[in-house]
């Protein structure tokens, strides 16, 4: 890849901003924990599995000046409540510290995170692969990618796999309104990585499967909830009600860190509301009437029953979701417990 | 209502534009047929009655200008080919033209057509109203409302004639990408006429479905085929699907001219495809990145299946559409032979 999106510099991380792709390519470097808390409020980089390793680095940067670590864990945990990634990288920090880990053993910890996590999406890209057909046209919401992860991404790792292996031949992305994460970040990431990508706008979905130009439908995920529900950026409901309708795999790629065993379904998962003006206005351009209120969900969830199956580093796993849920994180820790 | 979307002066069309709504509210004044055209495929006006009664206008200043009358329908027919409300009233033009019509009996045939589309849809109004239950949800997508007609509207013309009868509670306007007509003229329209409107993402709909906020959709059309096929807007035929999987109504407003018996099924309606600009740029922002592909087809097709009922000016057909909507357009035919 020939870009880092997350690089840990030993006293700064530095992220890519990707608010301000894909017209400019710039970076923002947080040197202090309250600057990454920032970075992942204001969604200077966003994506759960790429929020969970931001935040860990943050939790070193916090250690380095001494700053008090309760606080810390709250006020970092604050920043985006749905990312369940985000609780599990705090957690894992937190237990290194209730150890009294030292620096350098709470930075090895930060950097296992994002390199287990690039290697977990290989892992995934590996397994997924293998679901998709040869001269597959794969349709992609939001952005799973490198961006959104340690690298290779979930979703994108599982598409760059596949193209890696010759047999992807068109991606469309959905621009993914509000936020176009779609067209500016998985269409950058793509079309850097030589992988063919046509950008259209998210109601333009049912008409291409329609038409028959879909195979197959691959989406990251927020959460999934112990019984295979899925949580991810709102507009995957509605593709995954468009992939039923028109026997289109519905595909979702997310680690185990993503599945949460204490939420029993999709109902009880929490859905951010984000601020209007990601609808209202697009780089200052108001395209909403002043006084005309308007909603911002920024999730939507997914029943267990329209998912095709879910792919995770240990494999793919397919209705009845909830024991092989518990299998692959039962796997995952017993390889945590290992290392 | 407190705005002309299209007034006639008698030497010169007044067009809102539509481009620069919400945030400017500014008229263009087309003097010439050529003027005339250009409005129509640069979208200053747009909505397919809105576009045949600017297009009859248009007759009248070529016929005021001394005009070769073959050269005039041909370049207005060109702006819009899915249009068929175009092609109609481009039809009642030419045949006053081919039986010799003055220049007054031009004007009084254009601001018939004007008149008679606003009569319409106060007449389609009074059948959809009908459908709605008390205390309505209403979605909508894209603008088929005064904006895009003569006055009042088709699909927004049945969600006033509801609002007036004091049985809608919300509506929920799709923003309707690219072009932003729900977010700018939809919201902008009801909002003045002060019924309660909130803007949603496209992708947002299946969400809200989910959830049981939305009790019937409406939308207009452009083109019903002789089968009960429906071309509309880019995203209405995901619309579609999500209502077909949630067992939500949906309903199309439309009055008869957009009835083509001799289109027989949707696979015969031409799917014209937009400047990608729409999509890649907004105000001047760019979303995409440079060199990647990007699709805008402007509508797409809902199978007859999908549609729950077409409201016309006539009354409200439910499947089998083929008996049905040959007999609207006989009794439309019938009240035209008689006036």
């Amino acid at each position: 890849m020939s870009f880092s999106p997350i690089e840990w510099r030993g006293d700064q991380v530095v992220l890519i901003d990707q608010r301000a792709l894909p017209a400019v390519e710039t970076y923002v470097e947080c040197t202090t924990w309250q600057a990454v808390a920032d970075a992942i409020r204001t969604m200077v980089v966003r994506g759960a599995p790429a929020i969970g390793i931001t935040a860990a680095y943050g939790v070193v940067l916090a250690a380095q000046a001494g700053a008090s670590m309760p606080a810390v864990f709250e006020g970092l945990a604050q920043t985006r409540p749905t990312a369940i990634n985000l609780f599990w990288a705090l957690d894992r920090m937190r237990a290194q510290v209730d150890a009294g880990a030292d620096l350098a053993a709470l930075t090895r910890e930060a950097c296992a995170i994002q390199a287990e996590d690039r290697a977990m999406c290989e892992a995934m890209g590996a397994h997924g692969a293998a679901l998709l057909p040869d001269g597959a046209r794969v349709l992609t919401h939001c952005n799973a990618g490198a961006l959104a992860t340690g690298g290779h991404g979930t979703a994108l790792g599982v598409i760059r796999s596949a193209h890696a292996e010759g047999r992807v031949s068109q991606v469309f992305a959905d621009e993914t309104r509000p936020f176009l994460q779609g067209a500016r970040l998985t269409a950058w990431e793509l079309h850097r990585d030589g992988v063919p990508v046509t950008v259209i706008t998210d109601n333009m979905a049912g008409h291409f499967m329609q038409q028959g130009q879909i195979d197959a439908v691959i989406v990251g995920t927020d959460r999934i909830a112990a019984n295979g529900d899925v949580a991810n950026k709102i507009g995957t409901y509605t593709l995954a009600v468009l992939c039923a309708f028109h026997e289109v795999p519905f595909y979702v790629a997310g680690p185990t860190s993503t599945i949460d065993l204490s939420t029993p379904t999709g109902a009880e998962i929490p859905i951010e509301q984000r601020p209007t003006t990601e609808v209202t206005h697009v780089g200052g351009r108001q395209l909403v009437p002043t006084g005309v209120p308007v909603a911002n969900p920024a999730f939507d969830v997914t029943p267990a029953r329209l998912v095709s199956a879910i792919i995770t580093e240990h494999g793919v796993l397919r209705s009845p979701y909830p024991a092989g849920l518990a299998e692959h994180v039962a796997a995952a820790e017993r390889i945590l417990a290992g290392s």
